[in-house]
């Protein structure tokens, strides 16, 4: 297992940390500064900069894209709204393509309409055949051109509204559908947030081994956790054993970085943005 | 499956659906005057009116038991804390025998200390294997008396604090290593609540089969759901597609009642409890 206790090699920010302090050309600069040498950008935060001003700006810096945030939301209540998923989708991808992002992270999507307050229907299964699906569709076009699909178990907690892919168990049987060939073109982003409460986590990684582990994120899951979106708190900080489940990682091949994905607007989205990526750091070396 | 339309014959109230607007006396007259058959009550709920007059009053009514809540929380940081909690649930064990209870639903506990606000460690493997060595003990006594265990798996989010026992799978498990025979003493208690989103739903139901399932409890999953516990809908106003899944349950065996559990500080605790039995009894027969 990699040692993360003398340096930051292998820190990532995912932007959406200091999302409320910073835009995204300037939160560039801060992780340069820092040494910091991966980002994982949120398509809305690119897309206020401009994609090619962003891809200018990682050029210049050397900075690299341990993923792109985010594809999915396949499921719709109508043919026209599958559509307009998969052509939002194409262009997801074509934008992970221009960023030279590592994978695309594919939050799939739950039961239509639940994320805007009423849900359409309560056809779960239906629903998770849509992403079957969606994640069909948009692998073809990702192979062609060579950009990494990585789908992302969300937590239990968002099946309604975010995911209805809740454990690595239910993604990997995806992958082995759509690519049972284990090309390396789809695989699965390991939040750690979303699946250490998971018995079967320790075999399921192994099951996943290095062709399917593209991303893996870190934050910690709080006692109590006062919200269900926006309480995450910072590694160390609560009962995720992470050192524990990054050494399965590594064991099964990942050799990548460590994502860092908070979303916090109670207390890390209030504080200063040099005081967030300087504790992301520090707890990266003594918490990861 | 049967058809719930016409009565409510089949529906029991977990009694703290209800535990704000009556004590446990006063909810077992206004069931029985409802023609409700069947309640399951918490141990403070009993112990507030005393066991015997409890019982006594059960057996005035006519009122059954469909479960008793409840045993569990095996962790502890030290073995004098285990050996205490081994203690309790023999009481449980006990008192559900006194009010002829159908099961003692188990919620086995987390991270010691989670939910008192700080866990002692992070190791929920190892408190995995207390909560089997729990159970473990606890079913010795509970087969001599003859007092069925029902294991509930809690929704994951509760995995810190209150179970980390959250799958059916897991469940069964731990039911197969330790009642291989099937015997009839171990089961689970199918909350769709905590159950709703698994994608492995059905296969277990019919894994479990009748002798394993020991109790069905429902309520709804309310989008948005605005605390991790105290948001529960009531039947059909939320996402849970409730007669699908007692379907499966019916499918396997499964011929028991249906017990609403209802915990809802913002909403179902502050309307009269009239009300509220009310309204269960109408969703039970329109929406389960």
């Amino acid at each position: 297992m990699r040692d993360f206790s003398e340096d930051h090699r292998w820190l990532s920010i995912n932007t959406a940390t200091v999302r409320c302090q910073w835009e995204l050309d300037r939160i560039i600069s801060e992780c340069a500064e820092r040494g910091i040498r991966a980002i994982s950008p949120w398509r809305d935060q690119v897309a206020e900069v401009g994609l090619d001003k962003v891809a200018r700006r990682l050029r210049e810096t050397g900075l690299e894209l341990s993923g792109y945030c985010r594809g999915g939301m396949f499921p719709a209540p109508t043919p026209e709204g599958r559509k307009l998923a998969l052509q939002d989708n194409r262009r997801a991808v074509d934008e992970a393509k221009t960023l030279n992002a590592a994978c695309l992270v594919l939050v799939v999507g739950g039961l239509p309409g639940a994320l805007q307050g009423k849900a359409e229907h309560k056809d779960i299964a239906g629903a998770r055949n849509e992403i079957r699906d969606g994640i069909a569709s948009t692998l073809e076009y990702a192979r062609q051109i060579e950009v990494p699909l990585a789908i992302e178990p969300l937590h239990p907690m968002y099946a309604a509204e975010r995911a209805c892919v809740n454990t690595m168990e239910h993604a990997l049987d995806l992958c082995d559908l759509l690519d049972p060939e284990r090309s390396g073109a789809l695989g699965v982003a390991v939040d750690v947030y979303h699946v250490w409460w998971d018995p079967k986590l320790e075999a399921q990684i192994k099951r996943a081994g290095d062709a399917r582990l593209l991303a893996f994120h870190v934050c910690d899951w709080l006692v109590p956790t006062r919200d269900l979106l926006n309480d995450r708190g910072m590694m160390g900080d609560g009962v995720i054993e992470i050192p524990r489940i990054r050494g399965w990682m590594e064991a099964a091949g990942f050799a990548g970085y460590s994502e860092v994905e908070i979303f916090s607007s109670e207390n890390w989205w209030k504080r200063q943005g040099a005081e967030v990526l300087d504790t992301c750091i520090e707890r990266h070396r003594s918490a990861v």
